[in-house]
């Protein structure tokens, strides 16, 4: 067989301003280009002791049990459910976006009962409405809920739907992929029990790591199981031989090094610049782009108190040709825009601030190619 | 929340001679920190499509379905496993090592009914017992085998096993981890069905993804099934629509997009050396390793005709501490072998010559720092 004449690949340079990927800052891509050590490795074991420590101060918790896995945020997603629902299990599901959808998919793949929530695209998921299907679903076992739709950029109330779901007896999972580092989320305090990101998004890292973070309540659900988890690979009390305890690791899996190395990196420079300030940099340069979009007549999906900062959903003005208007952004200014998902693709595009793309210089540009374009 | 004191992460530079990871270019680390692009970016799927067609090279195939995994080999294997066995398929599974126990749990937690056909650890399988077991169970779905045991450094005949599986009317899933780019591998010629691999070892990306390969007999029992497949995440019908076509992609979940930078660059210097040339040099490079190890009185756990060129098992000698040695070899050289896994922890210690660490700077080096802790 022939050899394929292909060469190095050089990609061009751009400004993501989508759903994510966001723009990644050089500290993160030269610390995943240093040098590859064993996944066993002393000096690695030590990272990943920072990382796990790190970690918990983005998700604000105080969970021994919190580690990236080693797999995009859909594979975190589904570690939740394979780990805390069994077969038989009654699980509200909450689905007001794609990936409330993503999450009823889950439900329904580890057999477990899936009472559906349903809310517009672009609201909030309706706390009065999960409350009437506790109610109607006393032995519910599970709540899971988005807390900032990426299809959308709602943001719902977590504190709130955690609240009624432990009045219940039942556990939460919450997708916080979009959220983490973005807006307040407090793992500890509004008490939920498995909590899943991305490596990607507020954090600035590249696309390939899920961050996660377990209560001791969701690991005495894993404990009580009384069939064995169906993913070896997402199995929780396998990866956490790996991941458990820097005194004692056992080989799972072999670890992706260098993305670590870079989640490490990004996680650092969200210490340096401290969450509290990454909450306020985010809400501040949203209400500038904002400014500018109202300034363009463009009118945004959903409605400002459940607005999320880094992600910005706006109506495409009519007789604009959407596909047309992204070509044009990313050929001629190298600018990527986020389409439309599901129920609003083609109406809608999507403006990602998020991380190390919520600046001023990112803003400014977006605004003069868009009125470019428009 | 006080904000961890963390700085960021400065890795030692090791040389990797262990199981894997092994030493990664320079070339390909270089790709890793180009800047990130959108998942969806015309340029990012033009590379998708080149890193397809230069994994069929590698894989020696025209499998239209050819791709990597956004996680690690052992997701891979997964990926193989939910896709092609059903619940009460009755699967041989053969077991010679730790990988062959890894598919045995991942055909339990599919619901299949397995058939172990076991060997010694350091033997490889057993052709005449595979043969006994079809045909005391000529209803078998599947055969999966371990084409180059890592945990032993042993090397199976996958071309008569997958033989007596077709004749049998059976799927071939081969585990090709540690045999890809290493030792001859060919998917086409051999007619395996399904194949998974990894992004390290003898490719010497970064570890983190899973290359697969699946034949059209594969997909043809894919598109058979009665069930839906347990996984949402390697749901292979669901990750064609990322993967399959570069026409149309829809999103499925945000592919790796940096490392799979990296794997790209692997993948196009495998085709600068040409993989027959690469076979050769781990040939020849095992030839030098062997012989300087036989000089110092080391012993091999697998017999010639069986041993993996890429991957030396040798028994520890008699009254030597196995971790004062590793720890040694680490600290003072920056050196790190394998220690031995599962029946063989303790008693053996594996050495790498993967990928872009089988060389002879490499060989001289190792020689020279043992001798000198021994």
């Amino acid at each position: 067989m022939q050899a394929p004449d292909i060469t190095s690949f050089i990609p061009p340079l751009r400004t993501l301003m989508g759903p994510g990927p966001s723009d990644v800052p050089q500290r993160v891509l030269d610390a995943m280009a240093r040098p590859t050590v064993g996944h066993l490795d002393p000096a690695f074991v030590g990272m990943m002791e920072e990382t796990k420590e790190l970690l918990r101060y983005a998700f604000q918790t105080e969970n021994a049990l919190t580690m990236p896995v080693s797999a995009p945020g859909s594979a975190g997603m589904e570690m939740c459910f394979v780990n805390l629902v069994e077969a038989g299990d009654k699980v509200i599901v909450c689905k007001n976006g794609v990936f409330g959808g993503r999450m009823l998919e889950n439900v329904k793949r580890v057999g477990g009962v899936p009472i559906v929530v349903e809310d517009a695209w672009g609201a909030p998921v309706d706390v009065a409405k999960v409350e009437a299907a506790f109610a109607a679903n006393p032995d519910a076992k599970v709540l899971a809920f988005v807390h900032a739709e990426t299809s959308t950029g709602a943001r719902s109330d977590a504190q709130a739907l955690a609240a009624i779901a432990h009045k219940y007896g039942a556990l939460v999972i919450a997708d916080c992929v979009t959220s983490l580092a973005g807006i307040p989320l407090m793992v500890d305090e509004w008490e939920l029990d498995a909590v899943y990101s991305g490596s990607q998004k507020c954090l600035s890292c590249t696309p390939g790591l899920s961050p996660v973070t377990f209560s001791e309540r969701a690991i005495a659900k894993l404990k009580a199981r009384k069939t064995p988890v169906q993913s070896w690979f997402l199995d929780l009390n396998l990866v956490l031989g790996y991941w458990g305890s820097a005194g004692k690791r056992t080989y799972h899996h072999t670890a992706p090094v260098n993305t670590l190395y870079g989640l490490h990196e990004s996680l650092v420079i969200l210490a340096e610049e401290g969450i509290e300030h990454s909450w306020a940099r985010h809400a501040d340069n949203h209400v500038m782009l904002r400014d500018g979009f109202e300034a363009m007549g463009l009118k945004f999906v959903v409605e400002e108190n459940y607005r999320l900062p880094q992600l910005n959903t706006v109506y495409i003005p009519d007789g604009v040709d959407d596909a047309a208007v992204r070509a044009r952004l990313l050929n001629e200014f190298n600018l990527e825009i986020g389409a439309g998902l599901g129920d609003l693709a083609g109406k809608v595009w999507r403006f990602g601030l998020m991380g190390h793309a919520s600046s001023v210089k990112n803003i400014d540009y977006c605004l003069s190619a868009l009125k470019q374009v428009l």
